[in-house]
């Protein structure tokens, strides 16, 4: 039996992959950062041990995601940290940079990325320097990221010309507040008030992910969100999120109805994908890899007595 | 006209090379790191234009002091820092290390050592994690530095083992109190408070340079210090600091006759270098390049009128 493809692949890389695709489509060379020392550095991301593995997984499940939105992988370059950010070259910029970035802003840009457990420590200073870094190792004109990542572009733009180097564009996407939760089987339990669209995690998937895919999985660029209306016999279809926005805001549509469309939502979005993994043995071995079951292996208990029996 | 040989070549690196050539008599293998990145790193010290002629500078300084006391230079290690501290292995270690070491932590350590001018910057930091790996790297038993060292040795002994990497003996010679002011021809200025022995700088520079100095300059091993003490019409003899400090408790070797002995300390000191410096061009062209003149050649005052007479 295949190992489930992980959840992990329908969270913000997705969203960000929806973005990439885009940047695609509309000529612009996209290079994908395989961040694994980044990842390393995160103190509750990955260990060591798994990092190339890691590393593997992430670009599989981003390739196999922007094929199944039609993009042509050609043109789309994927490259790990670690192939140049242990370079002497790089190395040597990074002790240039730390004379010019104080401690305070440092862990301030770091702040929203890095999950600290306890007191900062050195490698949540480094994190946001080799970011900044990394714009000019991957010759980029401008970087894309979540909206985490607005103090380390503002510590850019401020560190960059102290150091002689170029200050790129930023772009930003939404962060969708709660979508981990929403999508690990815990969409019932999701942050989800009645007529609130603000920070409402059921909503923000619908409006960047579900929205985005079905636009660009369309033929004429038009999404359609179908759903069944409070009180309503036939389904309604929505070509717009504002237009969904209004009725959940009128009620007519429900969280539990609104709920309903991100259960079924990831079903279709991950279908080509699951297809992909289920068929491919070496993507399972890497992922198996990746993410190592955590529970140790059944030990024989102290005390217990095996027979063998011939 | 040579340039003068820099008084800076008399302060403390002329102590920690008496110690170092002890060190080596007794059959250790000595390693002298030419720390040009962590000066590169230290605000203050060098920018980045000068290191190599640094370093370069500091290795003919080192070698011909060493020389001078009749160390045997075959067996003596020199290493830039430059050499090891950028490859892919030492920055992976870096990283490793920066997840292990509290911003706290390296700040506290760096505090006695870096000239920070201003709020903390990454590279305060950094620089005693490098100085960790340094021993690592340099694969030593033990370290040798100034009593400034402590903190960072301190930092050592903690954070090695959490790298999995051996904890190092720590050796430390005390510093001498105001040793720069003392020798830059501020000797009549230095803090020398009659009968008083602490904090003394000019007893501290006998002590801890003239008469180690005297001691292995001597074939049997015995310092000695002549000096022409208050009311006296003959010069009385020391072969020990103990002696020397009592009779300036009691104030025969008064504060002026003590500044005396730094005064013409040095010019025994150096007197050896000094030749070897004024014979040799490529030394000294290396000086001009490490200590470049920082006054701008004179330019013609705005509105100044220069006549040529022929």
């Amino acid at each position: 039996m295949a190992a489930p493809l992980p959840v992990r692949a329908l969270t913000d890389e997705q969203k960000y992959e929806l973005m990439a695709s885009n940047l695609h489509k509309v000529g612009c060379t996209v290079k994908v950062l395989l961040a694994d020392l980044h990842a390393f550095l995160d103190a509750d991301k990955a260990p060591e041990g798994v990092l190339e593995f890691r590393a593997q997984y992430y670009e599989r499940v981003i390739r196999a995601l922007l094929r199944s939105v039609g993009v042509d992988l050609t043109n789309l370059e994927f490259v790990r940290g670690s192939s140049y950010q242990l370079t002497p070259a790089f190395s040597r910029d990074l002790l240039r940079l730390s004379k010019r970035v104080s401690i305070h802003d440092a862990i301030k840009a770091s702040s929203e990325i890095v999950k600290s457990t306890g007191e900062p420590v050195m490698a949540d200073g480094m994190y946001p320097m080799m970011q900044l870094l990394d714009e000019e190792y991957l010759d980029v004109n401008a970087e894309f990221g979540g909206l985490d990542q607005r103090k380390t572009f503002a510590l850019a733009n401020g560190a960059m010309p102290r150091l002689g180097l170029k200050v790129r564009a930023h772009l930003m996407n939404p962060m969708v507040p709660g979508l981990a939760e929403a999508i690990c089987m815990k969409i019932a339990k999701a942050f989800c008030p009645p007529r609130e669209t603000e920070g409402n995690g059921i909503l923000a998937f619908i409006q960047h992910v579900l929205f985005p895919y079905w636009q660009v999985r369309s033929d004429d660029g038009t999404p359609v969100i179908s759903v069944m209306l409070k009180d309503e016999s036939e389904p309604t279809t929505f070509q717009s999120f504002t237009d969904l926005a209004a009725v959940y805001q009128a009620d007519s549509l429900t969280p539990q109805l609104a709920k309903k469309i991100v259960e079924e939502g990831p079903v279709a979005l991950t279908s080509s994908i699951r297809r992909e993994f289920e068929s491919d043995a070496e993507w399972q071995a890497v992922t198996r890899e990746a993410y190592p079951d955590p529970t140790p292996k059944t030990k024989k208990k102290k005390n217990e007595v095996v027979v063998l029996v011939v």
